[in-house]
Order: structure tokens, then sequence, then C-alpha cells
């Protein structure tokens, strides 16, 4: 769906990118560490070779992975996330977030602090006021040119 | 593509709902305050009738949304976000900070606070530590049976 959108909008445009099928499961097991190609074909059942590979070109022509090879003969190649693709991880915690929320049925998760096991809680915060603000308060504005 | 994924974890069990193409956009929209169907329609150009409709109604029988009629005869039907689809303002907003750093090209984007209009940040924090927590060192955990 590769610029489907059309929008000027900072949402239509990361879905440009992300918002196809498997993207964003791509996304949050390259966030997992699983760097292999049959790693993530394996983490991912049911997603065709084909599209897997053409997910992990589009996602390297946009900055997101960067691929490098761990051997040359034959050439195998490893897919890590750059620093901007592993910004997602805002992205992929607030998806879990939500599904931990609502949609767990026999299993319940919660997202979990690393460190110590507690459950955590996602914020918005306004430098400017010092406090946090509901997501609902929150929206895009255009920056003026200075 | 609901429940195509088929996978016990709450990001693919999110996105089996809202990963299909559109899906999010509609959301944004109607946190934006659209509800009827023309509104939604023509702030969503290329957006094929069908599947507007289709969309919605995945989201109606997701107790994402709630239609209500403004008209009875003929019946029009305005859609309104229910209080767990408001809750996907932090997915929405995340995708937004994402693409407003790292797409903007002739136009640049920041997320604003509403109430001041001064620039916000996300965070995740832990109750436990009473820390700000970076996204990466959050992780989905099986909550145990009591």
């Amino acid at each position: 769906m590769y610029k489907i959108y059309r929008q000027n909008c900072p949402v239509a445009k990361t879905l440009d990118i992300l918002g196809d099928r498997w993207t964003l499961l791509i996304v949050r097991d390259l966030l997992k560490g699983k760097a292999r190609f049959k790693d993530l074909e394996a983490s991912l059942p049911g997603i065709p070779t084909n599209i897997l590979a053409d997910r992990l070109k589009l996602l390297e022509a946009n900055q997101i992975v960067v691929r490098t090879y761990y051997c040359a003969h034959p050439p195998r190649a490893e897919y890590h996330l750059t620093p901007r693709g592993q910004e997602l991880s805002a992205v992929i915690a607030a998806l879990a977030l939500w599904g931990a929320r609502h949609l767990s049925d026999e299993q319940r998760f919660e997202l979990v602090h690393t460190g110590c096991g507690a459950p955590v809680d996602q914020q918005w915060v306004c430098p400017a006021c010092g406090k946090e603000i509901p997501p609902l308060r929150v929206h895009t504005a255009t920056i003026r040119p200075e």
C-alpha cells in the first residue's frame, strides 16, 4: 500500500509505510531481537516468504531497517532496526497496551517494566505546563517556518 | 484481515481488528469528531464506499464504535467512539509522533498540547519505580492467574 493514502498527515504518512499487513508484526519481532530471515519467518506463522522479503525491503528503503551480511558465501543477511526504527517501539507498545486491556480472553497480558517487572503506564507530558495530559488533548500542528 | 494473524499476542490481536487498510485513519477522523458517513468519506479521499461501510461495521462489532440514528426516515446514522475506542488515541498519537519526527518533508508537524499549544512528549512511567522508562525497556508479560 506504499503511499496509497496520499494525505499530508503524519499518521497517514506513517501508515503508508507501516500500515500494510504483517509490517508492524515484523517490527515487533525485530524489536525483540530477531534478526535473521528464517527466525522472522518462524515467528510469523503464515507469512508468505515473498511478503516477508518485500516488507523487509520496504523497511530498508525507508531507513527503518539496515541489512548486514553475516556470511559472504552463501550470502546470508541480518536485519536490525535503525534508531528511527527503534523509536517505533512507542507505536508497538501503544498497540500492545490497548490489546492487553481490551482484547485478551483466556490469557491476560500487561505491559511491564523490563527492569522491575511492574506494570507500566503510557503518558503524554507537556514540558511547558509540566503536566500529564490525556491523549485526547493532543493534536497535530504544522510548525511555522522560522 | 479479521483474525488473520492468529497469534496470542496483544499486538497481533489489536492488528487483527485495526491492521487493515484505512481502519486506523477512520479512527483518527472519529477522534477528530467526524461522525457522519459522508463526512468520514470526504475526509478519506480514495476510500471505496463499501470499504468504509465494512470498516465501520467491524469497529462496531468490536465495541470500538457505536452507531446511533439522528434521522429515522430516511435512516441516517452517526458513529462515535466508545471509551475503549477513545483509548486508541494513544496509538494514533504514537503514529503521529513518529511520522512527525521522521517523515515530514516540505511541511513539518509536531504534536502539541491542545490546552497551551506547546509540543508534547510521550513517556512510559513505571509506578513501582516512579521513573520514566524508555519504550525499549517495556515488554509484554502474561498475568499469572490469581
